[in-house]
């Protein structure tokens, strides 16, 4: 048995929003503590690592641990249906072959209820190492979204030099390039400002496709800031915290490419 | 001749928006009293039926009963030359073979005349036999609109279940389904506050085609409320109120599906 | 050396929006007072003349008279990573094959280069004839993009109708026609207002091609006015004014049609 309502949909919606289009099937691990998600994009190239703990829910039951296995694409559809302001109870049955999803609009005494069929996931639990990474940036997540769609524009990929005196992201092309600098962290007064806060131990200069930094950066309505966590030759981290009880996180590897030194 | 004007041409666009995916041509009929219009969609299976009285126009002329047939794409095409403050003349001389609508900004001193050629349509006038129905619902009629959309994710057809005890919407596929339950009706006193009404004789169970309900919903934005009269075995009728002084009407037949008693 | 900076990207960014689907390449000329363009559209049938006084900008410096050839594709894109109220830098050094843009938003100490690669165009400077015109109309250039938007639905041309007694815009096509009608001229008191002013030395009956009218009409965002000069058997001089410091104008020879006098 499991079950657990979170106050709104809309927290469910958005977390979908930034995973549908990497991610075709979704194995939720419920446990006593948590709802969590592991996936690789179909190309096998990013992992998403999604964590809503239980404080996150008005109510949360697991009695043991349990795998749910959804299609994205079933999950989606399902939510489609809710207000944003409804409360969202998610149910599961031991043994049964259907989530049952209830929205209620408690104002207007209107609930809808969607079940979803359950799908057998391969969901291969992947060791994700503690890492110690080279320099941390902290930026609002609608600005990394639009230096992702800038950049998108002169090139596949996107270059990431931080050093103690700034951080630039820049991607050149045939007919131009663009390039971003950051030359001042803000202190940790102001990290609500609105602008960039970064730290940087080592000098990083790293390259990624933009094409998937592009589809992580969606998950920019799920918080105002984002965290970026570099290190050479490493898997780049972007995370988005979710009300300080969660997170939704992106893994990439870097680009090894020739002329990544030059830039 | 008929010459009728209308304080603003919002009216008519929000009409011909709600009807032109459905009906291709339509043939007024205009009386001393009122112009109205009735027509078959192009597949003959849904009936539409509009009806505004005078008392919706700032002036209105009709000499002698008068048949006037536009093809609708070249009255929506007309129709959005209007700004939606402008007012709305509407003048057909005995014998043209056009009509004129003239609309005027009269702050700016702006006129705009539209000629819309005519064309002959075959108007069967059809009877709309007087039904006594089992059961009526009145609900907001952007949250219809909310309900045949998302049901229309899961299921061609749509079952409406109407008890004494309560309302529901229900779409069922492969992949899930979506029931929608409303257990108390509002009080006739807060029946503009959003809540959904309904007064049930006897109990109905009737499937409809979502898609058909889906274009009818369309007509939300003539009217805050819609009300749905059903009864087993026969049409539904679909009616948005028109400033009191009029009516858009749809009408429907039920499936007949096997499994129809099964849901 | 070229250096100049405009206090706000969005003016640049209005005007590359208005004339990206006229023109191609773009050949600045920058002199000591000014940056301007010229160039044909496409097809050679329409001429966009912009300039942009050094008025406009917050610091201007160009030793000697040069010509920057720019790809407007190129630019659109360069100009699409500026934030509207980012302050906007051009840089050209002599001899260089690119010109740098440097958006800044100086409140969040970020700062976006945006290198574009030049290119040789053949820019012949058209002599633009002084010519005397024998009506002139003035109106919300809003409402001169909606009555081109509303036309074009009726007809490929348009005829423009003045007279001392009135203005019209009509177009006519085989299922109606539209024509709109201005009867008076608001006083030169009022010329702010949104109504329509027009001086009418002799009367006017010219046809053009509503496509390029069209096209035109997306300068609206440039300015709340356009001035229409018109003259029979001369080309229409459409003109959206720039803070008072330059102008974006658009001339397009009328049509010749044999039809045209029976309108």
């Amino acid at each position: 048995m499991f079950e657990a309502k979170l106050p709104n949909a809309s927290l469910l919606k958005k977390i979908v929003d930034a995973i549908k289009d990497l991610v075709n099937d979704a194995p939720f691990d419920c446990t006593e503590n948590s709802m969590s998600l592991q996936a690789m994009d179909a190309s096998h190239v990013a992992l998403v690592a999604l964590k809503l703990e239980n404080g996150l829910f008005d109510m949360y039951r697991c009695d043991r641990t349990i795998n749910i296995g959804i299609s994205v694409a079933n999950l989606t559809r399902a939510l489609k249906c809710a207000n944003n302001d409804d409360s969202c109870m998610i149910r599961y049955n031991d043994e049964g072959d259907t989530v049952l999803f209830t929205f209620v609009d408690e104002k207007r005494d209107r609930s809808q209820d969607v079940t979803v069929k359950l799908m057998d996931i391969d969901a291969e639990q992947l060791g994700i190492p503690d890492q110690k990474y080279s320099a941390v940036i902290e930026m609002p997540s609608s600005e990394f979204q639009k230096t992702c769609r800038d950049l998108a524009m002169f090139s596949d990929s996107i270059v990431i030099n931080a050093t103690k005196g700034g951080v630039t992201f820049k991607a050149t092309g045939d007919t131009g390039g663009s390039t971003l600098v950051y030359n001042s962290s803000a202190s940790a007064d102001d990290e609500d400002s609105g602008k960039i806060f970064f730290e940087v131990k080592e000098a990083v200069n790293v390259t990624f496709s933009i094409k998937y930094l592009n589809h992580f950066a969606k998950a920019a309505s799920l918080s105002n800031r984002v965290r970026l966590s570099i290190c050479n030759d490493v898997p780049i981290a972007i995370e988005y915290s979710i009300e300080d009880n969660g997170y939704l996180r992106f893994y990439l590897a870097p680009k090894i490419e020739d002329d990544q030194n030059m830039d």
